[in-house]
């Protein structure tokens, strides 16, 4: 065993009934039925009014590698029924050994803003591949994008300041916290602490010392001295291990020494206490001693709301550290992306299309063969349009329809721009698309961010960007839902 | 590149201060110096009254295999400071390489009840080593330990029924999954949906069809019969892609072809609705039909204030699926450990003990090679007494004084049955603890929980577990809180 995380194969990263369907798929001769399934959400997280696509890189890296090991298959074939006889038939697993996956894959570009009920990914090709990749798909996507969505807000409230992110320690396990880095930078810090993110995703690495270094040593000064003499190129000195405002003192001393050595003082770094009065006390004595470039970071169980209120309050930050509260996204630990069936082809070729039923209209899932389409002007975006791209649409004008309330409706001209959001990501089982490298997907959050209206990106009862179906898919899926609901009993308390 | 989550070693999931402020105990010359630190978290987590630890033994897996590679070491040199010139001298760099971890770990086993302040985990050796480690056992100590004890919530009300965890598609990032279902199963699940899981872990995976099996039939009888017949050991349907009491009588249809074929309709599972009402009309449908041995699986976003709602309304719910809410601790995301330097040997070999102030005096630092003494008699346990090990212990009776109200205390005779928490993991950087097995942890869990008074177990208000300082560490710390504070120049606004 070596130091990895799994030594193994990530193709039973799925949950069991993903590979009892499969068996039953498989054995009831519909494996290499032709299947449509979307991947979207249908809130956007935090109470905000709009979301961060994420993850997508991951997942075209597990997608790509997909394939059963013989481990895998000798795991499966140990599983039994409630009967003890296994639940598998050898010939299903030589099946799943020579299994390669063929399926086409649509998805939005990582940093473009999403909005609930648009197909993040869409998976098509035979329906036993497509299910095999519910569970991967919405681990990758669900959580990235949940993450790079909260550092977006940590950015918008950061504005032009420094925004690291320190989150490892506290992270949900090792990948909850190497993805997490990803997407907090993606999303619009500027570094991490983690260096293994670092390493693998060519993210910026930033990172000082801790109070136990200064409590290793006898004093405090002779710590952040030894600190400063042995990395004069990289000093931020935390102050608050005893008492902040004599360590700010204290950090000052071993300034000008640095300062002789024709170093700088780097910063000095709050970690408790009144993060705005000790910001504003701490500049008022770095300035008096001349140390009016040295920055002031700040970390506690920091997010957006907290770094708003401390900038309200006029705190000396331009640097803030944020960890716990980033990389779990505290407030709403997960984001409910689902993965839903929405066609099936017959044997003459056309679709049937598919729909889940609930008692809730929003979850109450949508067919078609989706795409969307994101109208704009000059300003930035103007609503976004969700077709069924297998169908042809009516003429000119294209009229959209709110999915909560039919009687709320847009009409697009011939004239007015869009784009496609859904991208070919795989054709047949092999990558057609390029990737963006990770800094070309963090600017583009934030060219994203840039194009929708203020309000949509305000946290206090955020705006609700428009996000509706086009009109034959609208009555596309009322046609389903009746037909569905014409055959049920009235089930429910008649009294 | 294989489809492995990090093929890669892990001796870099660190933050880049350990690496930094190894390089400052290199350069300084005090790398070798011995330290002691403790790791230890401040607050039950959920409002609760104890915590179940976990993550031991992925702990002592990441530091058996910890060892930079020639990858990791390259990486490192490719690091600059604010000045553009490396961070670090090539010959750290060959320090690293060659380093092998001598330090000693003693910790409290997995599946343990433990409380605020007492170490889990002491890791005491070079204080070089021990500050590389901080990271690392934080995020696997923090998070399996927090899911375990959320688990075993889950165990407490769902009492002797069945309780599946479901919650990979939405846990944070692929170990964010894998990790939680074993901490889950620890905690006291009885079986994961999770494969990989499953076969790392050794853990009973359980799972049989989603909605989209469903809606892949022509008609949802169609869709029961046929799955019904190629897994008949293995039948739980899932009644509610439409209509859920049809669902029911659709099940009960299948389930008499499965009579006929000598197996048995194992259960049918509700995933939305009213779960109260659904599941009591589903028992009298099954009942009615001579079904009674089949049992009821709900899943929907429960976790144990729902479950308990549930089973107070009178569910007939025998089997609870739970994702979400479990595997990301929905309602408390992390868990706020931290490590702590307590301790640094003198050149004349005696112990410098080191505490971290804070204004809160929870957070402030206690010193100490500290082992946990917990007192018991027949019926459960009474207190636990946080002691320095590595000072003679009075006479006869020790006496506990409660750390937040020195007026607090108890006192132990001689004949008091104790158990000494924390046990030898590694002595001089090798593995000298036998992990017992994951079901061994898991049992462990509930004698554990059963020797807790049920007023610490119960959610509302729990009564507070005692865990006090022993009278002479309690000094200690009091000394050196004064002598620190002694120093200090009185800062805080004046007017």
């Amino acid at each position: 065993m070596t130091n990895k995380l799994y030594d193994t194969s990530l193709s039973l990263l799925t949950d069991l009934y993903q590979v009892t369907m499969a068996y039953g798929y498989w054995k009831s001769g519909t494996a290499e039925k032709e299947a449509v399934f979307n991947l979207y959400f249908r809130k956007n997280p935090f109470g905000g009014g709009f979301t961060v696509a994420c993850g997508l890189a991951n997942a075209i890296g597990y997608v790509k590698h997909f394939g059963f090991t013989k481990k895998d298959l000798r795991y499966l074939r140990t599983l039994t029924g409630s009967d003890g006889q296994p639940l598998f038939e050898a010939p299903f697993l030589d099946y799943l050994a020579e299994l390669k996956l063929t399926v086409d894959i649509d998805a939005i570009p990582e940093g473009t803003v999403v909005f609930p009920n648009e197909p993040l990914v869409r998976v098509r090709g035979p329906i036993l591949q497509c299910q095999l990749l519910e569970t991967p798909l919405l681990n990758l996507i669900n959580f990235e994008t949940l993450i790079a969505t909260k550092a977006a807000r940590l950015r918008l409230v950061a504005e032009s300041d420094t925004l690291l992110e320190f989150g490892l320690r506290r992270a949900q396990g090792v990948d909850g916290g190497v993805t997490a880095s990803r997407a907090a930078y993606i999303g619009g810090c500027d570094a991490t602490s983690n260096v293994l993110a670092g390493k693998h995703y060519d993210i910026p690495v930033r990172g000082t010392h801790a109070h136990s270094w200064v409590m290793s040593f006898d004093s405090e000064l002779e710590a952040f001295e030894t600190y400063a003499d042995v990395l004069p190129n990289n000093v931020t000195l935390l102050v608050d291990t005893y008492d902040t405002l004599q360590g700010v003192r204290n950090a000052i001393e071993a300034g000008h020494r640095l300062r002789e050595r024709g170093y700088r003082l780097s910063g000095i770094r709050l970690d408790s206490g009144d993060l705005a009065y000790l910001s504003i006390e701490a500049r008022k004595l770095l300035d008096a001693a001349g140390f009016t470039d040295t920055a002031i970071v700040a970390s506690n169980d920091l997010d957006e709301t907290i770094i708003n209120s401390l900038k309200q309050q006029g705190a000396k930050i331009t640097v803030w550290g944020v960890g716990t509260k980033l990389v779990t996204a505290y407030d709403q630990p997960a984001l409910g992306g689902v993965y839903k069936l929405a066609a099936m082809r017959d044997a003459d070729g056309s679709w049937d299309y598919k729909i889940k039923l609930s008692e809730q209209a929003i979850k109450t899932s949508t067919p078609g063969i989706q795409q969307v389409r994101r109208y704009r002007d000059e300003r930035g975006f103007l609503a976004d349009m969700i077709i069924n791209e297998s169908e042809p649409l009516p003429g000119n004008t294209v009229t959209m329809i709110d999915p909560l309330d039919f009687t709320k409706r847009r009409k697009f001209g011939p004239a007015q721009s869009f784009d496609e959001l859904l991208v070919a990501v795989f054709r047949a089982g092999k990558v057609v698309y390029t990737q963006p490298d990770i800094h070309a997907v963090r600017a583009r959050v934030q060219t994203q961010l840039a194009s929708l209206h203020p309000s949509v990106r305000r946290f206090v009862n955020p705006h609700i960007y428009p996000v509706g179906l086009e009109k034959d898919l609208h009555d596309l899926k009322t046609e389903l839902i009746l037909k569905l609901r014409g055959t049920r009993d009235a089930d429910y308390p008649k009294a």
